[in-house]
């Protein structure tokens, strides 16, 4: 029933998804909107848009399923715009790393018998680079999708099909889904998704300031350390928002990881190192 | 020149060794000696050795190379029993992680024209598990092979030919080799090898801790989070001795780690997190 799809922002993210639709079967129509031109252009010629629109809320309102796949803080505003324009044969869905304040602004501005639906959503996808050029049609195979949808929610029964209908689709992409709470969501990701992040920034930034004046060094650390620096590739304004809006979780997770290090440190010579590697390796264990 | 190799330790990086001298063409003999007798079968029916021997000191005498492919503190031991009993007929050299109590041995009980030649070596390669089974004769591709040999030994004319022989070998083994005085190359691995692993075991061990008890939610940190952990898995016994001879310079490099993770946490929401983003991608710049 849904045949057609507008994405609000062609970087990896909404490039990745109109590739993954098109490649699971997606008959209806993709069109595309971003900021900049020439990621609009890329995504139009790798096939994940039909056409390009010249203004994104009129992009919107000619769609049934609106993907919001911006930072966000632009997530949000979108949100306070769309609102007004959009009615109960809409659904609006995001790709949002954090859940709290964009939830609550689901509950607020749509989501009613008479608004578009929203529906909030997070695929644990992605790459430590951004853009249209690295969007891949199997980015999503494997991974999880949340969803922090709200059952006390009163959705018109045409926007609740629609929600249905773009569940399916996630699921035809590869994705597991699954819904948790916004707050369970945002303290969750906070520690299997941010804190490995400004882990790698913190470790790649050290490293740049011991060994990065002496790039053949870089490579005796081995596969070992290219896999625990690669994310420290992954750009500020991919995070900015992030830090932003989940910036308690995350101190708090940082904070204990602090003082794990710090344990460890001071028994680098004690038998707590090695319940320190068990306890690892239960994390581990297959 | 080199025809009879002897590998003491058939864990995982001697049972790699013997494959990959035999696919970089190696014909002569190799003997293996293991403690457990499952790892020296292993290795034997994966060709990686030709035979066992029945004990580890008549089977070094009778080869012109030994490689020490144990942990530290056993490498150290069996160089004062190796070291009287060896000529300079002989070379030893090692695989150990850390190099300066190793490379001090070395100049203290060989390396003079009467003795054995003794080369101090550091592949860095390695798995996240040990063990003969998971031997692999790639395993040296593309990695360092670091070396702390000292350039003040003087070594019999025969003994420093079995070096040069065995830097060849090393080469066609698919490595690039580097030579490093030995405190600069335990200080180098703290910040490229050792600092990693221990950031991962901290980070495996804090995340065991937090959502250990729900395993479905591991997968939701998808690849990242799989990364960030992978070293989570290596085992104590691999570690324990690299923690008991290197302590002052991981001491150094988590206190380091933990400085900047707290410099991160109180800056979530300020320019000095862009700053440490941009740092960061430094590392990482290609």
């Amino acid at each position: 029933m849904i045949e057609r799809i507008a994405i609000l922002g062609t970087g990896l993210l909404g490039t990745s998804v109109g590739l993954a639709l098109r490649a699971a079967g997606f008959q209806g129509s993709i069109v595309g909107w971003n900021r900049g031109a020439e990621g609009a252009q890329a995504a139009l010629s790798m096939g994940a848009i039909d056409s390009i629109g010249t203004d994104p809320l009129r992009v919107a309102c000619q769609s049934q399923v609106v993907l919001l796949a911006v930072p966000i803080y632009a997530t949000l505003d979108y949100m306070e715009r769309l609102a007004p324009l959009l009615g109960s044969e809409h659904l609006v869905t995001d790709v949002g790393s954090t859940k709290g304040q964009i939830t609550a602004a689901a509950g607020r501005l749509f989501n009613t018998p008479e608004r578009a639906a929203f529906l909030p959503g997070h695929p644990m996808a992605g790459k430590e680079r951004g853009g249209a050029t690295l969007g891949d049609a199997n980015l999503f195979r494997g991974a999880v999708w949340l969803f922090t949808d709200d059952p006390s929610w009163l959705r018109s029964p045409h926007s609740a099909e629609l929600v249905k209908g773009w569940r399916e689709w996630v699921s035809a992409m590869g994705s597991k889904t699954l819904d948790l709470e916004p707050a369970r969501h945002d303290e969750l990701v906070a520690w299997v998704s941010h804190l490995p992040q400004f882990v790698a920034t913190a470790l790649s930034a050290l490293l740049e300031e011991e060994v990065g004046a002496a790039p053949e060094l870089k490579d005796v650390g081995g596969r070992a350390l290219r896999e625990m620096t690669r994310l420290g590739a992954s750009p500020y304004s991919m995070w900015r928002d992030i830090a932003y809006t989940n910036t308690e979780a995350v101190e708090t997770a940082l904070a204990a990881l602090e003082q794990r290090l710090a344990h460890l440190r001071e028994n680098l010579r004690t038998p707590a190192l090695r319940d320190e590697f068990e306890q690892a390796n239960r994390f581990r264990r297959e």
